[in-house]
C-alpha cells in the first residue's frame, strides 16, 4: 500500500461512493417472512394477486343490498350480510333486501347498495324510491385487484400501510432479502458507554467522552435505513492490532463495518495503519478522505467483498459522512428502489448560503407562510463541530452542496423536531 | 343518557376535540430517568446548563496550540493535548507548542491554535508564519453555553440528536413526564390475529378478517406521538357487556382507551349501547359522529377522567380518526409544545380537489421541478374504503379540510414511502 500524506488525495463524495459500489458485493440472499414480521425488508420479488379482488361483490357502503332491476321499490329486510364472511349464507329473492356493512360481501342475488339513510323504514320493510344501477354503491369482483397484477414491485421496501394492505387480500408471506447486518466499533480511548447518571457525570467531569456518535449513527439507522440493522456494538481502545483483530472477527457475521473515531487528523494516521495492519488479509483501500465538511477524513476500505468504512468520532460529522456513503451503500447493497419515507426530506433554505465544500449544517426549522418546511442555518459559531450543544438549539441536519444557495433553493434535511410557525 | 338516531348529530372535529379536551385529565406524573433512555419523553421541567461549557478553551480544529503573542514564530513541538482530558496535565511556555485534535483542552498557556495545514514542519520545530489572534480555532470557556441558561424548555420531547448533545455537556438525567399509556381494543367477531401464514390465508379465504386496523394505529403511535406508548391489545367480540369489563378493567392501567370497530352503522348502534352500560359508572357520551370522511363513525366518551376513543374498524379511516383527534388530544394530555419530526408533514398538492367534508384520501408522491414533495391523489374508485389495495399504490395519506384546493395548495400527509422523481 502506497504510502502518502494525511489527507492529500481528498475525494468528492460522489465520486467516492462510486469506487465503494464497484468494489463492494451486494447482499441477494433472500427469505420467506410471514407479511406481518416484513415492514422494513426489501422485497426479492414481485407481490402479485393470487386472486381477483374482491373475490365477490363487496358492499361499499353502509345500507340495504338489493336487486337493482327492482328499483324502485318496497324491499322486505330478510337479514344481516355480516363482515367476516365471503358468502353471508343466504340469498334474496325479488322484493327482499339484506342489511350490509362497508365491506361486507353482498348475498346472492343483490347487486346494488341503497345507503342507510337514502331509504324510508316501515316495520320490517324498506322504500327506495328511485332508480339504483347495477354496482353502485358496490365494489364489483376483481375492481381493486386482478389476479397476476403487481401489487408491490421488486425492490420496494415494505411499510406498515403496505402489510396492511396485502394482508387484507389474502398475501400472508413474502419473499426478502435478508436485512444488512451493520456491525459498528467505536474507537477511543476516551470513550466510555454511559451507565449510571451519576458515574457518567463523574467521568464527563473528568473529561472523558461518553460515546453518543454511535447512538447518533445508531438512530440514522432505525429511520433512514430499515433494511439494514445494527448487529453488535463494540467500543474499541485506539490499538490498531486489537482494532484489526476486531474488525476481522465481526466480518465472519456482518456485511458493513462502521469504525467510529480514530479517523481524524493526528501525528499517526489510523486508518492507514489499519489498513496496513489488514492489507495482509486483501484489503483495499477504497478512499481516504471526503471534499466535504464536517467529516473529511471519512475513508473506507474494503475486505472479502465487504466494506469497512471510518467515519469521523463526532457525532454530526460521522452523520455527514452516513448521509454521503452509508445510505447510498446500503440501498445499493440491499437493492432498494423504493425506500420508505424517512427523516431525510427535502425543505427549503430560508436565506442565502454559499459554500466551497459540501456540508452538513444545524438548522432551526420553521413553516413557510405558504406552509412549507424552512431552513435557518444556524451561525457559524453554532456550526463549530465541537459545539454539541447547538443540537438543542436546531431542528435538523441540512445537507447542501457546494454552490450558491439562494433563498427558496431546496435541500435535503435529516429532520428531527417539528417546525414551528414562522412570525 | 338521551337516545337520538344514529349520527344524526356528527359535528366537526375541530369542536369535537375541543369538547373532549375539557372533560380529559392531562397526565402530569414526572420521573427522572438518564438522558440516554429518555428518547420519546417530554421534558417536564426546563433543562438547563449547570456549569459554563467549555470549562476551559477547547480546540476547534485539528492543529498546533500556542500562545497567541509568540506569532509568527518558531516553535518546538512538546506533546499532544489528546481528547478525554480537560485538562491535558501539562503547560506550554514561550516557544512551545502542543499537537491538539478538534474538541480537546488546550494545555495552560496556549490561547490559539494554527491548523495543521498552515504550518511548516521542521523535525520537532514548527514554523508558524503569520500572526494568529486570542482563540483563534478555539472556543472559549462557556462560548457553546453558560450556566444556568435554557437548553431544552419543559415540553419538547427529547429526540435522540438531544440526547448527543445533553450527555456531551454533562447532562446525564432529565426529569420527564412519564408516557402515555393508551389500551387498544379490536371489536369484531370477525377479526383474528394472524399467526401463521397458512393458517391466515386460510382464514381469509373464508371471509375473516385479519386484525390490521390496529397495526396501522399502533405505527401511527410509535412514529407520531412516540411520547404515548400501546399498553396491551386486545381482541374482542361485538359483546357489549364483556367490551364494557374489559374496558373499565383496562383503565386501572391506560390513560386512554381507544376501541377499534363496533362503532360503524348498523341496526344496533354499539358506540351508543356501550355508553350506555358505562353510563352508570360515570362515562359521559362526548361525541358520536365527526363531519368527515372516512371515520365519520369516531365517537368519543370519558369516564374517570379518561378518554374512550371509538374508531372506524377500517385501518385508513381508523387513522382519520386518530390523526383529527387521537393526535393533538395525546399532545394535550401530556403537555407536548415541541414533537419530534415524524411522518405528518407539509406536503404540495399537484391537482385541484374540492370536498365537502375533511378527508383522509391515498396519495403518490413525487418531487416537483423545484424539489418540494407533491401529492397526487388516487381516483375516487382507489379511495373507497373497502380498497385496501390502494395501500401499495399509494405513498401517503393526505390530509384535506374542507374546501377547494387549488394546485400548489399546501396539505398535510402521513408519508410511509419515499416520493418518486416527477415525469
Amino acid at each position: 500500500m502506497e504510502k502518502h500524506r494525511y489527507l492529500e488525495r481528498v475525494i468528492p463524495p460522489e465520486q467516492a461512493l462510486q469506487r465503494l459500489k464497484e468494489l463492494v458485493r451486494p447482499v441477494t440472499e433472500s427469505l420467506e417472512t410471514p407479511t406481518w414480521k416484513a415492514a422494513g425488508y426489501v422485497l426479492a420479488e414481485d407481490v402479485k394477486a393470487w386472486m381477483d379482488f374482491p373475490p365477490r361483490p363487496r358492499s361499499a357502503y353502509d345500507g340495504y343490498a338489493v336487486a337493482s332491476e327492482s328499483t324502485p321499490g318496497k324491499f322486505r329486510v330478510i337479514g344481516e350480510a355480516a363482515i367476516g364472511k365471503v358468502s353471508p349464507g343466504f340469498s334474496i329473492g325479488r322484493g327482499e333486501a339484506a342489511y350490509v356493512s362497508t365491506g361486507a360481501y353482498l348475498p346472492e342475488g343483490a347487486d346494488t347498495v341503497i345507503p342507510e339513510e337514502a331509504v324510508k323504514r316501515e316495520g320490517e320493510y324498506i322504500i327506495v324510491d328511485k332508480k339504483f344501477t347495477r354496482w353502485k354503491n358496490v365494489d364489483p369482483p376483481g375492481s381493486y385487484v386482478r389476479k397476476g397484477e403487481i401489487i408491490l414491485p421488486k425492490g420496494s421496501v415494505i411499510t406498515i400501510p403496505d402489510v396492511v394492505g396485502l394482508l387484507n387480500i389474502g398475501i400472508t408471506k413474502v419473499r426478502v432479502r435478508r436485512k444488512l447486518r451493520v456491525g459498528i466499533i467505536a474507537t477511543g480511548g476516551e470513550l466510555f458507554e454511559p451507565s449510571d447518571p451519576e458515574e457518567t457525570l463523574e467521568k464527563i467531569s473528568k473529561g472523558l467522552v461518553a460515546d453518543t456518535t454511535t447512538i447518533l449513527i445508531e438512530w440514522a439507522i432505525k429511520e433512514i435505513t430499515p433494511w439494514a440493522e445494527p448487529y453488535g456494538k463494540e467500543l474499541m481502545p485506539d490499538e490498531i492490532e486489537s482494532l484489526a483483530w476486531k474488525i476481522e472477527r465481526m466480518l465472519d457475521h456482518v456485511d458493513v463495518v462502521l469504525v467510529t473515531g480514530g479517523t481524524g487528523p493526528s501525528e499517526v494516521d489510523n486508518f492507514y495503519r489499519l489498513c496496513n495492519k489488514l492489507e495482509e488479509k486483501g484489503a483495499i483501500l477504497v478512499f481516504r478522505g471526503l471534499r466535504m465538511r464536517g467529516g473529511r477524513p471519512t475513508s473506507a476500505m474494503v475486505l472479502r467483498g465487504k466494506p469497512i468504512i471510518g467515519l469521523s468520532g463526532h457525532p454530526i460529522s460521522a452523520l455527514h459522512g452516513f448521509i454521503r456513503i452509508v445510505e447510498p451503500l446500503l440501498r445499493y447493497m440491499a437493492g432498494v428502489n423504493r425506500a420508505p419515507a424517512s427523516r431525510l426530506v427535502p425543505v427549503r433554505i430560508a436565506e442565502e448560503y454559499s459554500t466551497q465544500f459540501p456540508r452538513l449544517l444545524r438548522a432551526r426549522l420553521e413553516y413557510g407562510d405558504d406552509g412549507i418546511i424552512q431552513a435557518r442555518i444556524l451561525p457559524p459559531e453554532k456550526q463549530l463541530s465541537s459545539n454539541i450543544v447547538s443540537h438543542a438549539e436546531a431542528d435538523a441536519y441540512l445537507i447542501v452542496d457546494a454552490k450558491s444557495h439562494k433563498p427558496g433553493d431546496i435541500a435535503r434535511a435529516v429532520i428531527y423536531r417539528e417546525p414551528t410557525r414562522a412570525g
